[in-house]
């Protein structure tokens, strides 16, 4: 029933599902042993896979597969910015391989609808319009971003259920279901002329979700007792022993905490997509009769999306907009918000540094931070945190009292999932080296042959069949910034006069000299930013200005009128002085003028 | 004997350590219970506690004693800047309140050799020369810094050994050993005409440390028992449940790391001031017959200082230059190395990114970081990782093999030491608000009345007595910059600048105008400096020199010539442009010449 009302919801393109009857096990390729060698009836093909992203960096997922002269993609995320990318919003891939063999190209497959996965699509759409197949929560997700693209009128969008198979060139895309912190994500087993090759997406297993079904274990299953040539694995928690807890403890720990709150308003932070967790939140709201409204624009995008499509049911009467809080009492209300990551410009945020235009908080508010930090964002966490409880708020964060539990398999999950799969080839994927280290050290210890497990980089390609596992040369991959409008216009050189600014700030030196004998008509002007409050150091910007006047006029009587040349005096003689003066090396920027 | 060892070596100054005789109870203050009320036979006065650092943030620890007219301070560290705080080398307190009070201030009392703690010292003796009190190894430590600021000469340094007390104005201060991560740390018992005030320093309980003895858990009981006015309290664990491990479960682990790592050479980042982690290791090397290389400024610095105050001991002949490394095999050395918080430019970084340039890491490395990364260095720490383990090292990092344990109290230990001195007022310090504030919890679970805890802010100034715990109004207190030489120039209009231009550049408008008419003579010339790749962006840099040029030659024919209005038009025109086209919004700089 809730998949009639989803697809009837659905808005988007072409319904696509195959419906190919599934044959548990497949009598044809039915053997004894699906990894040893048996003598093939004819020599099979070979596929080649170029890793673009997601190897030795955590994000901006896309993979390739290449066979038969046919390009299948799978995924295509984006990455946030490290530290010290300055400036920059978001960072892509490198699209380069894919362009250079754009005829070749014939769709792609997306896994799920985080960022991470899907967040570099309209960046590759608005080079190439693919067609692009995936569940109907993350077509509906994907659409939603195509929009604000002004690419979704033109994107080949087609609705997969997972359960379902697609053929796309010579590739056969099998969707499977798994659980992961958003609905509706899969895995892909990709029948191949080569063999088979199962991506495990993001994944982890919930024996007891709290919405939806478990993990289907039992395709994974039949595809390893068939025969698998290689399994791609995601490694993000692959340094964690044991297993990931159900979602169901966070259930139990939501229930008590908004038992115990009485009298309080509660508001909970947690990521936008994890539709089931918002669903956790409303099903504890209902039980204790509270209202319920959004906060945060990617919040309230992402709930409309999911509402829409069916995979979020909020009874009725029971949303309320954000400004009309102030109208219930504490313990009638419940805000469902983002910035659960402290990011500087969340909802959270913004209530924690007292500058939300609709909610101010402070005693009687109970805060429920219901996600961990993403490494990286522990201290902008811990600051947000900080502020909130200096106003009085109660709060509830990282490992207190079970409010979140991760959306990734931990390793005797992976183990398990890798001994169902049972592939000739292991190759674990989605993380840092650490991360694909410790996978790959999982598979050693399950006995598969550490010449058939293969770590790879962006860039790296390689060619497997039932014979071997090569590595080919690389093909060009990498990151490309986006900095507002700009699409890998900010490069290195960019970033390091960034990083220069931001260090020491800069000074700049303008003159004006006479066309014929290159003597100072006007200035040696000084103008500087960022390096130090200039109305206590007009000593030292006299010092500068001096100095500059004199070497401007030294050239002049020396006849050299080459601008490099007296430019790079100015640069060194000016650093030079005051470095020795403060210990600071400011971008020094001479401009002459001719008059 | 050691202690004579280390009197012998020390060249500090002079030895103030009080000959007193410690009497375990004093009869005369023997109360039945220390905090109950009772009639004093005159009315005591009250003392003052001014917090000038180390409350909401994690560093840069200072507190200010006042009474009848004296002044003690206690500590003087420093902090690290945040993210945010582009360009700054380290944070000092502000010392204005200490200077408007000078000529009251009696001295120092320090508690341990850490940055935190004695970070800020050189700062403050370049503005005033007041005698400091602490434990040989911090008094040697500080010793060293103060001569790199030349300051050593002046400096009256006196050493007090743990267990004396010193007469410090009206204060007697009573140095008490405690087990932290560094050896010679203390707490501070202020026996003052008002009453007893105790201050933790940093400290955990470790009955079985590596080196020397058990925390003077005696001392905190007498103090108690003989009735303690206020507990001022660490909080640096005080959100983590049960004890810290002790520093043997370090020396098991290296013990069989060292075992297991054969044919290895083996390299092992720490704390340069963890002498005793540095003393585990040395012993293990000694075991396992290695040769050990330290490599790191500050780790040769260190040890140099604890060696020769007989605190690190190096048997003899082990003690190789790290320019002998490759003269031996693999087994047969161990480098101790600065780096173990990813810090770019320390010793690991550089092993890490090819960039040492005596040591080359790859296969047959093993690698042990012994120290967790500090809150805001995971992100490095683990970046590190990762590249030496593309390099194939083996590396144990983080939570493996209990290869460290934090110098910090947890909350079990917290609470015996709350339950010993057993204080009627309880203030909570060092820490961020969720440390304080935990810390103020364990005091309420063990009985003590809500109304005599107290949670600070940096500029908080208190007074108490026996009747009473009351806030007066705050005392100028905050952040001071260190950047290069300069210490307080830059503030938050320079940072601002530096945020602005990391974040999108900037762009310099300069132009020459007719003295006379206004009219330009020369440019506009566009300069951009991480704006955007110059050759790639022509267009948009002709567009932006048009747009100035029609500015400049509109306010000529209108005959504007207030500078001020002409560059602000300019700014916000081409401001608005530029972000209209690119989505960004550098800096806008235009600069104009009369000629």
């Amino acid at each position: 029933m809730a998949e009639n009302k989803r697809k009837k919801r659905f808005t988007g393109k072409r319904d696509v599902n195959a419906n190919t009857k599934k044959k548990f096990y497949n009598s044809k390729n039915l053997k004894k042993n699906g990894n040893k060698k048996t003598k093939p009836e004819k020599t099979k093909p070979s596929v080649k896979i170029a890793f673009l992203g997601g190897l030795n960096e955590i994000g901006k997922n896309i993979t390739l597969f290449e066979c038969e002269g046919d390009i299948v993609l799978l995924d295509c995320g984006m990455a946030f910015p490290d530290g010290d990318m300055l400036g920059v919003d978001l960072v892509i891939p490198d699209f380069t391989y894919i362009e250079q063999n754009i005829d070749r190209v014939r769709g792609m497959v997306v896994t799920h609808g985080h960022e991470d996965h899907i967040g570099g699509i309209p960046f590759l759409l608005s080079k190439m319009n693919i067609p692009i197949y995936g569940t109907p929560l993350t077509i509906g997700l994907l659409s939603n971003k195509l929009k604000e693209h002004s690419l979704f009128n033109s994107a080949k969008l087609n609705v997969v259920n997972a359960g379902s198979k697609v053929r796309i060139g010579c590739f056969e895309a099998e969707f499977i279901h798994v659980n992961h912190s958003i609905p509706d994500s899969c895995a892909i087993a990709l029948h191949t002329p080569a063999g088979v090759i199962v991506h495990s997406g993001d994944f982890k297993i919930d024996c007891t979700p709290f919405v939806g079904n478990m993990i289907d274990l039992h395709s994974f299953a039949r595809l390893g007792h068939n025969g698998v040539l290689a399994f791609l694995c995601e490694s993000t928690n692959a340094d964690r022993p044991g297993y990931t807890a159900t979602e169901q403890t966070v259930t139990s720990s939501l229930d008590s905490l908004f038992r115990d709150a009485i009298k309080s308003r509660i508001i909970i932070a947690t990521f936008a997509s994890n539709v089931n967790r918002v669903q956790q939140i409303i099903d504890c709201a209902d039980k204790y009769k509270r209202k319920v409204a959004f906060s945060g624009r990617s919040m309230v995008n992402y709930m409309k999306v999911a509402e829409d499509l069916g995979y979020l049911k909020i009874p009725e009467n029971m949303l309320i907009d954000i400004d009309m809080l102030s109208r219930y009492n504490p313990e009638q209300v419940v805000l469902i918000t983002t910035g659960s990551q402290g990011e500087p410009m969340s909802a959270l945020s913004r209530m924690a540094y007292s500058d939300h235009r609709k909610v101010v908080v402070g005693e009687g508010d109970f805060i429920i931070i219901s996600a961990n930090p993403i490494p990286g964002n522990e201290k902008t966490v811990g600051n947000v945190v900080d502020e909130l409880l200096k106003r009085g708020c109660k709060v509830v964060y990282e490992g207190m009292y079970d409010v979140h539990v991760s959306g990734h398999a931990c390793q005797e999950e992976l183990k398990i999932v890798q001994k169902l799969v049972n592939a000739k080839y292991f190759i674990p994927v989605h993380g840092e080296q650490k991360h694909l280290r410790k996978n790959a050290e999982l598979a050693l210890s399950l006995g598969v042959n550490k010449k058939n497990i293969y770590i790879g980089d962006i860039g790296s390609r390689i060619e497997i069949n039932e014979n071997y596992i090569k590595e080919l040369s690389s093909v060009t991959a990498g990151k490309v910034f986006v900095d507002g409008l700009g699409v890998g216009d900010v490069g290195s050189i960019v970033l390091r006069d960034r990083k220069h600014l931001a260090q020491d700030g800069l000074i700049i030196i303008v003159a004006s000299l006479d066309v014929y004998d290159g003597h100072v008509i006007s200035g040696p002007d000084i103008v500087s930013r960022g390096f130090v409050y200039v109305r206590e150091s007009e000593e030292l910007l006299d010092e500068i200005r001096g100095k500059s006047l004199a070497i401007l006029e030294d050239c002049a009587d020396n006849n050299i009128k080459e601008w490099g040349i007296i430019k790079n005096r100015i640069k060194d003689d000016v650093s030079k002085m005051i470095g020795q003066k403060t210990g600071r090396y400011p971008m020094i920027l001479p401009i002459l003028q001719e008059v």
